[in-house]
C-alpha cells in the first residue's frame, strides 16, 4: 500500500467516526487538491447542512461529497425535479448530467437563485435526487470563448478526471527531504518589462510563476533551459501558477505541454478563458506575420484540460509543503495577487503579478492584506521616479471633452484599445457620460476581440468591483449591455457604413496599432481632419502608435501587397491615467499599507531604472531589505 | 564533417603553411586541451628549438608534437642512445617507452639535467631517436602513493588517451550560444566551513569547483541534487576543478563518479595525488567507524584516471568560452587559486580556494596578481573581526622553548598534526633548530600518513617556496631526508621501545585526536609528568583533541573492545600561528594588494559571523560590492 493510500485509508477512518452512524461512506479519494467523498446517503449528507463544512475544518482539506452512481435518480427523472426546485427566474439555460461523477451541471442567467440563501436550494436538489449539482453562470453576452472552453472540458472530462486524480495523489504526497529552504530564480522579466518567469522552489517542490512573452522581442523568451528551469525536463516542475492571462505573463503557458510537461496549471476561472483567448489569438496573429508558431492550438486546450480555477481566498493545497491563495489584484479580469504559504509555518512569498493599487471603474483595488508574508515579488512598471500618473478623474474629463469637441464638428473618434482589461474600462466611462449626458448618445464601436473580451468579462461579475457586480447582480443593469454598444461584425462593409453614418466612437485593436481592425479605421477615418485618435495606453517603443504619437503623419500601409503611404490628417491625442498598473505613488502605497510589511521586495517587471529607483526607494523609506534582481539568479530565504 | 573535424581540417592547413616545406604533418588531433601534431620528421622539429612556440602562439594552443609510430627507433636502440645523451648525475631511475603516442617517460633523481638548458637535452633525445621525452622526478622518498598513481596510469594508458580525445573535442566544440552570461551557484560551504562545491555556468558550459565533506558532520554534503548542481544528471557538467586535496575540497569528487560522470578533472599533479591519498584514506576512516562509504576505492581511480594536471601559471581551454589558469595559493602542496577567463575578454572570476596570504617555510605566499579579474570568491575561514593569528616567529620561539624544556626534564614532545601541511611545517621548524643547534639533536618521529605525505612534498618540490625548492634541487639539503627524521613503520613495537628511548619529537595523525596512531601515544606517554602534548592546528568543536586542549584529563579509551579511562598527567600546551589559512589581516591585504582589484567579492567558506564581518569589512575600507552568500543561491555577473 502506498504512503497516499494509508493516507486515505486513514482518512476514510476519520470520516466515518465522525458521521452518524446512518451514512455510508463507500470510498475516499483526492481529486487535484480536493477530497472526494462517496456515499450512499448523499440525500443524508444534503440534510445536514454543515456536515461537509465541518469535516473540511476538521481534516484542514477542502471536501466534495459525491453520490455513489446507483443511488442516483434517472437524468430524465432527475432533470423535471431539478426545474421544481429552481425558481423560473433564475434562467435555466443548460443542464448535464455527468454520471462518472454524480454532479449535473445547471447553467443559468442567476446562479445565486440556483444556489439559494447559504446553498439551501443546492441541498435541496441533492436531497432530492441524489445527484451534486455544480453551478455555473450564463454569459450575459454569448461569449464563444466560454462556450468552447465549457465544451471541450465536458468533453474530455474523463481524462480530466485521470488528471485529477493523479495531481491529487501527487499533491497529498508523504514528504522527503527534512531539509527547510524557501527559494526563488528568475527566469525572465528582471530588469525588464516582459517574459514574466519565476521557479518557486523547496526540497520537496517546484512552481513555475507565469511564463510569457515579450513583447516587441519575439526571441526574448524565458530561461526555461537552464538546469533550475525546465532543464530538466518539464515535468521536473510540480506546478504552474498563473497571475493572469495578459501574454507577457500566459504566453509560453501551452508550451509547457509541448515540451512534455503534464501537472495542474493554477489560475483563476476567467484568466483560464482569457488564456485561452490571447494564447489562440496569438498563434493567429504569429501565422499572418509569417512566423513559425511556438506550440500548435492542440497545446491551449492541453493547458485549458489542465487547469484547475481557485477562486479568490480559497486556500489550496499545491504540493505537500505549499499551500496557494489567490488575491485580487486589481489589473485585468481574474487577475491574481499569489500567495504561498510554505511548509508548516515556515516562509510565506507573494508575488504581486501586475498589479493596480486604487480602485478602477472595473476592480477594485490589489488586496494588499495577508496572514503572513516575509518576501514580496513586486511589479515596477511604474516604478521610476517619475512615473506618476494623471488622476482618473482629470483623464475621464479631457477623455469626455475631446469626444465632444469632435462630436460637435461631425467628427468620429478612433481609440486603440488593448482588448482585456483597458477597453472595459473605458466602454464603463463612456456609459456613464452617454447615461448621464456629459456626451450626446452616439454608437459606441467595438472591433477586434473587444467585444468577446467583454463578454468574458459578462460571464465573471463576481471577479469586477463590487458596485459594478452589485449592478450586474440586483438591478439589471450591466452597463456592458448598454444599446449604445455596437459589435463590429460585419467586416470592412460595416466599417465603411459607421465611416459614412456621422459621429460615433470606436474602440479598435491592436492597442498599440501593430495590426489588426484598427489598420482599416486608420484609412477609412485618417484623412479626414475632424475625426480624432486618442492613445489611451502606453505605446511601447518601435510600435506604429509610438510614432503616430510622436508626431509621424506618413504612413506606410499595404494594400493587396502592395505599399502605399497613408497621411494622416485627423487629430492625435493622448489621455494618459486609464492604465492598468499602479503607478509610483500607487506602487509605493501598495507596499506601505501592506500587512504585515514583508522583510524582503524582489523588484521585477520594470526596466532597469524602475526596478533601481523602487527597491532603492522602498529601502530607505520602510528600511526593507530590497532587491533589483537580474534574469538567471536564484534567491534563498530559509 | 563535424565542426571540430572541419576545425582540425583547418588548423592542419595553418600549421603545413606555417612550418618550413621539409617538415610533414601527418595528422592533427585533439587530447584534452592540447593540439597534438604528428609528423614524419620529428628530428627536424627538435632541430629547431623554438618551431612548436611559435606555432602554440600563432594558433593560441597548447601544442604537443608526435612523431608518426613508424620514424621511431626501436625502443632497445633508443634507450641505449637516451642514457648515452643523459649526464650520468641526473640519476635515471626508469624508462618507459609507449609506442601509441611516441612517448619516452623517463623518471630521474634530477629532471633538470634530463631536461637541459631551454629544453636542450630534450631535443637532442628526439633528434637521435625521433621519441618525445617526458620527464618525471624520482620521488627522494619513496611515495607509495605516487608509485601507485604512475603504475596506475601508465595501466590505463589506452583508455586514458580515449578520454582525451573525447574530452578534447568537447573542449573545442562549436559555441551554440549567442548570449552571454556568467553564473556562479553556491552548493556548499557558504556561511560553514566545509562541503565547498560551487557551480560557475555560461550559456555554454558548466564547470563544478571543488566538491568537498563537511568534517565532524557526515550527512551535511554539498547540495548536489538541485536542478542547477548534478540534479539534471552527473554529465551535465564539463568540468569539474579541484582548488586543493583537502578532504573538505575533494571528498565526493570520486563520487560524481560513480553518478556516472565521465568527464575531465583539472588540477595540480600534487593534488591529484594527495586527492588520492587522502580519499583513500577518508573511505577506510568510514569502514573502519561502521560507516558506509559513499563510493568505492575504484572511484578514486577513475578520478585519477580522468585528471588533466595543469601547472601554475598555464592558461588551458577547458571549454569553447572558458580558459582556467591555476596559482599558487600557498595553502598545502599544490593548492591552487583558480582564475577563470570566460568568453573572449567577457568576464573574469577568481575561486581563492584556502590561501595563505604570507610566505611559510614550506610554500611562497598566495598569487593575487592577474590579467584581469571582475569577481573574487574568497575563502573567509579566519574572516572574523578578532581572527588575527600569532606571528610565525613567535610561535616558532615557544615551539623551540617548549620542547627544550621537555627534553631537559627527560621527556617526550609529542605534536598530533595534520599529515598534509603542518606536519611538513613543523618538520621545516625542527630540521632548522636542530641544525642550528637551538634544540639538541634527537630524533624527530612520524607517524600515520604523514611520511607519505612528506613523501609526495619531496616528488614535487617545484610546488614549494623558492628558497626550498632551490636547497632541494641546486644544494642537495633536502630537510625533509634529515637523518634524525624517524619513520614510524614498525607498530606498537617501535612506539614502545620510542617511549622507552629518553627524549624525542613525535608527528603523529591524526590532527585533532579522532583516531589513528595519536591514539596509541596518548597511551603511552600521557601518564608521564616530564611529557609534554603541543597542538599546533585548530582543534574543532566536538573532538577529542579541544576537549583536551580545554582542560579535560579523563579520557576514555578502548582496549580489545573495553571501554577504560586514561588520566592525563603529561603538560598540554597550545602554539597557534602554524595555519595553513591566511589570518584576516592576512585575507585583507590579499584583497587590498591584488592587482587588479575586484569588483565583487563573495565571502565563503567561513562561519556566519565571518563571512559577515569579512564582507562589511570588505565593502567599508575598499569600496567592493561583497557578498555573503547561502547555499543554493546563484549571482549572475553578467
Amino acid at each position: 500500500m502506498s504512503a497516499v493510500e494509508q493516507q486515505l485509508e486513514s482518512i476514510h477512518q476519520q470520516i466515518v467516526n465522525e458521521l452518524p452512524r446512518d451514512i455510508s461512506v463507500s470510498a475516499v479519494t483526492y481529486e487535484g487538491p480536493e477530497l472526494v467523498v462517496y456515499t450512499r446517503d448523499p440525500k443524508k449528507f444534503a440534510e445536514k447542512g454543515d456536515l461537509v463544512r465541518k469535516l473540511a475544518s476538521k481534516l484542514r482539506k477542502r471536501i466534495t461529497v459525491r453520490p455513489d452512481p446507483d443511488v442516483l435518480t434517472r437524468p430524465n427523472d432527475a432533470e423535471a425535479a431539478i426545474r421544481e426546485v429552481i425558481p423560473e427566474e433564475a434562467g435555466i439555460t443548460d443542464l448535464d448530467f455527468h454520471e462518472d461523477t454524480g454532479e449535473v451541471v445547471i447553467e443559468a442567467a442567476k446562479p445565486g437563485l440556483v444556489i439559494g440563501r447559504h446553498g439551501s436550494t443546492l441541498r435541496e436538489i441533492t436531497q432530492r435526487v441524489g445527484w451534486t449539482p455544480e453551478v455555473v453562470r450564463t454569459p450575459p453576452i454569448e461569449s464563444a470563448t466560454v462556450r468552447n472552453v465549457r465544451n471541450y472540458l465536458k468533453q474530455e472530462r474523463e481524462e480530466r478526471r485521470a488528471i485529477l486524480e493523479r495531481v491529487g495523489r501527487q499533491i497529498h504526497r508523504r514528504e522527503l527531504s527534512d531539509e527547510d529552504w524557501v527559494r526563488i530564480t528568475t527566469l525572465g522579466c528582471c530588469r525588464e518589462v516582459g517574459r514574466a518567469s519565476f521557479v518557486l522552489s523547496t526540497p520537496e517542490t517546484r512552481i513555475l510563476v507565469d511564463c510569457g512573452d515579450k513583447p516587441g522581442s519575439e526571441k526574448e523568451v524565458p530561461y526555461l533551459q537552464v538546469p533550475e528551469g525546465l532543464g530538466g525536463g518539464a515535468n521536473t516542475i510540480d506546478a504552474v501558477v498563473l497571475t493572469h492571462a495578459h501574454l507577457d505573463h500566459s504566453a509560453f503557458v501551452p508550451l509547457l505541454f509541448k515540451y512534455g510537461y503534464d501537472g495542474p496549471i493554477y489560475t483563476t476561472e476567467p484568466s483560464r478563458d482569457l488564456m485561452g483567448l490571447l494564447t489562440l489569438d496569438y498563434l493567429d496573429v504569429a501565422a499572418k506575420e509569417g512566423r513559425t508558431p511556438p506550440y500548435e492550438s492542440e497545446m491551449v486546450r492541453e493547458a485549458i484540460k489542465h487547469t484547475f480555477p481557485l477562486q479568490y481566498g480559497d486556500v489550496t493545497d499545491i504540493a505537500p509543503d505549499v499551500k496557494l491563495t489567490f488575491h485580487n489584484a486589481g489589473h485585468i479580469l481574474g487577475s491574481s495577487v499569489a500567495h504561498f504559504h510554505i511548509g508548516d509555518g515556515l516562509y510565506n512569498v507573494a508575488f504581486s503579478g501586475d498589479i493596480h493599487y486604487e480602485d478602477t471603474r472595473l476592480f477594485n483595488g490589489a488586496v494588499n492584506d495577508f496572514p503572513r508574508v516575509e518576501t514580496l515579488v513586486l511589479e515596477s512598471t511604474y516604478g521610476g521616479r517619475n512615473d506618476y500618473q494623471t488622476d482618473q478623474e482629470d483623464s475621464e474629463r479631457k477623455l469626455v471633452q475631446l469626444i465632444n469637441e469632435t462630436h460637435d464638428r461631425g467628427g468620429i473618434v478612433v481609440i486603440p484599445a488593448f482588448a482585456v482589461g483597458r477597453s472595459q474600462e473605458i466602454m464603463l466611462v463612456l456609459e456613464e457620460a452617454i447615461r448621464t449626458g456629459k456626451i450626446p448618445e452616439m454608437p459606441v464601436h467595438l472591433d477586434g476581440m473587444i467585444w468577446e473580451a467583454t463578454a468574458i468579462h459578462t460571464t465573471y461579475p463576481e471577479y469586477l468591483r463590487d458596485d459594478l457586480r452589485n449592478r450586474i447582480f440586483h438591478e439589471d443593469e450591466n452597463p456592458f449591455l448598454a444599446e449604445f454598444f455596437n459589435h463590429i461584425d460585419g467586416g470592412e462593409e460595416e466599417r465603411e457604413a459607421v465611416r459614412d453614418a456621422g459621429p460615433s466612437v470606436i474602440l479598435s485593436t491592436s492597442g498599440m496599432i501593430t495590426g489588426g481592425p484598427i489598420m482599416s479605421w486608420l484609412e477609412h477615418l485618417g484623412s479626414e481632419p475632424n475625426n480624432t485618435l486618442i492613445f489611451v495606453g502606453y505605446q511601447a517603443q518601435g510600435t506604429l502608435g509610438r510614432r503616430i504619437q510622436s508626431g509621424w503623419d506618413e504612413i506606410p500601409m499595404t494594400d493587396n501587397g502592395r505599399t502605399k503611404t497613408l497621411t494622416l490628417k485627423l487629430n492625435v491625442e493622448t489621455v494618459d491615467g486609464f492604465s492598468g498598473h499602479a503607478d509610483r505613488q500607487g506602487l509605493e502605497n501598495f507596499v506601505k499599507t501592506m500587512n504585515p510589511r514583508p522583510e524582503k521586495v524582489l523588484c521585477v517587471h520594470g526596466d532597469e531604472r524602475s526596478v533601481q529607483d523602487l527597491s532603492s526607494a522602498l529601502y530607505h523609506k520602510y528600511k526593507m531589505r530590497t532587491f533589483a534582481p537580474k534574469n538567471l539568479e536564484t534567491f534563498r530565504f530559509r
